[in-house]
């Protein structure tokens, strides 16, 4: 029996998909031609959702439907259909302050949970790109004016009370997929559950010593706890390689339908934690030692980048933009020093959050339900398993001892330390 | 011209009100008789609201009308209405858990914005009875229960992230009492403000200091922002002895309008703060010096049982009712030690947040718009002064040295040892 789902909601199909869009005449124009002529090809390669891209005489586009269900599990996990409308708002604020930095989006569909977006060509999954050893010159600078504008904007600092309490209530409904980060990310990992997988035998010692470290499960508690109660700013929720696609040249953050609003490190440190997965990965791919060196170093530049890059442009656009209610300049003025040492202690939290939310991703992608691609395609288990050690040392460490890493730099050394004492 | 007000609206007087209730069948059913008998007498003394007592044969109501601007200034400042429907709201949710402590509803006309509850009687509010320095030897026991009660069973602790992301949305609108706070807390004391006020001159030196002290504000910036973004748990939002009334025997918390879901420490804090206000203003009120040491040694008595008695029964509920999604079980078994110190860790930030919106309370009552009854009835302004002085003293310790003080012991021995410095 199908999951009941809204009047007017069809899963879409092809034909079903070429009389809709015929229908809008923004995307028919860009499109171009008969929509006869059209062709449609549903490519989705996600967990979740249907997508389709559709190409005319005049150009591409791109379709994103929601199912009523997790699409890599079917109908036994449903999954609330509205997180394409979370999708949508989050990229229609994201656009106003991240211009050229996601997709843009030409049409939404509110019956049909539908949304359809710019197609991305020739961008390719960023997390596919680096698995490969590919490196993007530009990729940090556009990174981090999209994370430190993306949320500089929607935090405290720049808005009135009034209008983030607004944003916070429109996105407080998307409770389904933060109910799947609370679990995946801050729960399962840390105990006996069914989505948990990892490589065994080789970690299986590894995962019970995580089920009985209790400064570790505290420490994902207390992390838990920020996560659910902290709402600092708007959040792409899932904020990974997997969701930033890429030229050499352009980058472009997709999927934001784990959109809400949360602490900010969540997404930074989810963003870290992923180039330090990426890090880890190529001592499994190399086909001699060192081959990877060049990328590696590239890697841990770009993770160092990352951090200075959002940090500073986070702060430059508090000093240029003191709009909300926040830190009133009637009592820290502009350029003081009280101004100055209200922006460390911020920063400084900021920092020891992203170490935190840094640390539970790599255990999560190691030990939880959703691997990432750069270390689940090391065939051979027992390089695998070795790289993933690594992963969950430095884990460890980010969760409990964050206060022990005053800087980036300490943390990317810590992993090349990490490389250096089993020779790798 | 009057502000605009939506359609069924209009400011209820005696007659309108007369016929209002007796088309309520419970509420004409309490009253008892006919309505022509009904006496009603309109006794609002607060700043925002009409409050009416209606008395029948059988019995007696109150009821509590929202106007459109702040009853104090006038239209020249107007004020959602919608406060009311939060102030429902919030007794409704607070009933649950907190039966007895609050006052009963008994009817919400969401047209007029306007609540029927239970007529309490002969309670007074507490600080008018606390100025006069009478004990009250149940409050301690009764303000613990409705403290722990209402925050522990609205937090995440337990509650489900969805149950909690929806009360959150439910009261994100209550802005503009927010923003009361916002400005009137945590911001217009501690620079030039026309709604400031304090005893002038002698504390115009200290107001100007206020005004320089970069810790001072950089302190009270950080709480702001707290108060801005940690949604924990549905407070209560104007937690001071002025919206408590007791009998000796009983202790009702009234008048909500101010809820929204936010740090738990504003509630413990600034019912500490007022407190601390009352130690201070009996020597501006006794005859003879050292005439209201028993007394005063009651209020040390009560501050401390009320830290002790909210955090303890806080930590007992935690045990007991592991029901919501933060601190799971899973992770941290039932009486763990880990448990304990999640506990320990917890309610350090709860402290440390307490201390430092008390002492945000002390200065708001010192050199900001409102004041409290307790110092204001001090008609010498030189007695005033000397005890406003301590209060600030104390005031600025606990927002910017909070660490210091490790015990409520601590805080109190600080407030008794201003008043011996001093030779009060």
């Amino acid at each position: 029996m199908p999951l009941p789902t809204p009047e007017g909601y069809r899963v879409m199909d092809e034909a079903g998909l070429r009389d809709l869009l015929a229908g809008v005449p923004e995307v028919a124009g860009q499109l171009g031609g008969d929509s006869a002529g059209w062709t449609i090809r549903e490519v989705g390669d996600g967990n979740l959702n249907l997508v389709f891209i559709i190409e005319g005489p005049d150009g591409g586009i791109c379709v994103k439907q929601a199912l009523p269900y997790v699409r890599l599990v079917g109908e036994g996990w449903p999954l609330d259909l509205n997180r394409a409308f979370f999708e949508y708002r989050a990229s229609v604020i994201q656009a106003e302050h991240c211009q050229g930095l996601v997709p843009q989006i030409l049409h939404y569909d509110p019956k049909l949970f539908l949304i359809v977006m710019e197609l991305l060509s020739p961008h390719i999954i960023m997390r596919r790109g680096m698995t490969e050893a590919v490196d993007y010159p530009n990729f940090v600078a556009q990174i981090t004016d999209y994370l430190a504008r993306s949320h500089y904007f929607t935090s405290d600092l720049a808005l009135p009370a009034a209008k983030k309490k607004a944003m916070i209530a429109e996105f407080c409904p998307n409770t389904d997929l933060c109910k799947i980060t609370e679990d995946l990310i801050f729960t399962h990992p840390y105990m006996v559950h069914d989505l948990n997988r990892w490589t065994s035998p080789q970690l299986d010692r590894w995962a019970e010593a995580w089920r009985n470290d209790d400064q570790l499960k505290l420490a994902i508690s207390q992390l838990k706890q920020d996560f659910l109660s902290r709402a600092e700013a708007l959040l792409h929720g899932d904020m990974h390689t997997g969701s930033i696609m890429v030229t050499r040249a352009e980058t472009r953050v997709i999927d934001p339908e784990f959109a809400f609003v949360g602490p900010i490190g969540f997404d930074v440190g989810k963003l870290i934690g992923n180039l330090l997965l990426n890090y880890f990965c190529h001592d499994g791919h190399e086909n001699r030692p060192g081959e990877r060196d060049g990328y590696r170093a590239w890697v841990i530049e770009t993770i160092q980048g990352v951090w200075h890059g959002f940090a500073t442009k986070f702060v430059e656009l508090w000093d240029g933009h003191r709009t909300g209610d926040a830190y009133p300049s009637d009592l820290l003025p502009d350029g003081s020093p009280a101004l100055r040492q209200a922006q460390a202690a911020y920063m400084a939290r900021l920092w020891n959050d992203t170490l935190r939310f840094a640390g539970a991703s790599l255990t999560r992608r190691t030990l939880g339900l959703a691997h990432n691609a750069d270390l689940e395609r090391i065939e051979d288990p027992d390089r695998r398993a070795a790289c993933e050690k690594r992963v969950l040392e430095l884990s460890r460490d980010l969760l409990v001892n964050p206060g022990s890493y005053a800087t980036i730099e300490q943390v990317t050394a810590r992993a090349e330390a990490l490389r250096a004492r089993d020779g790798a």
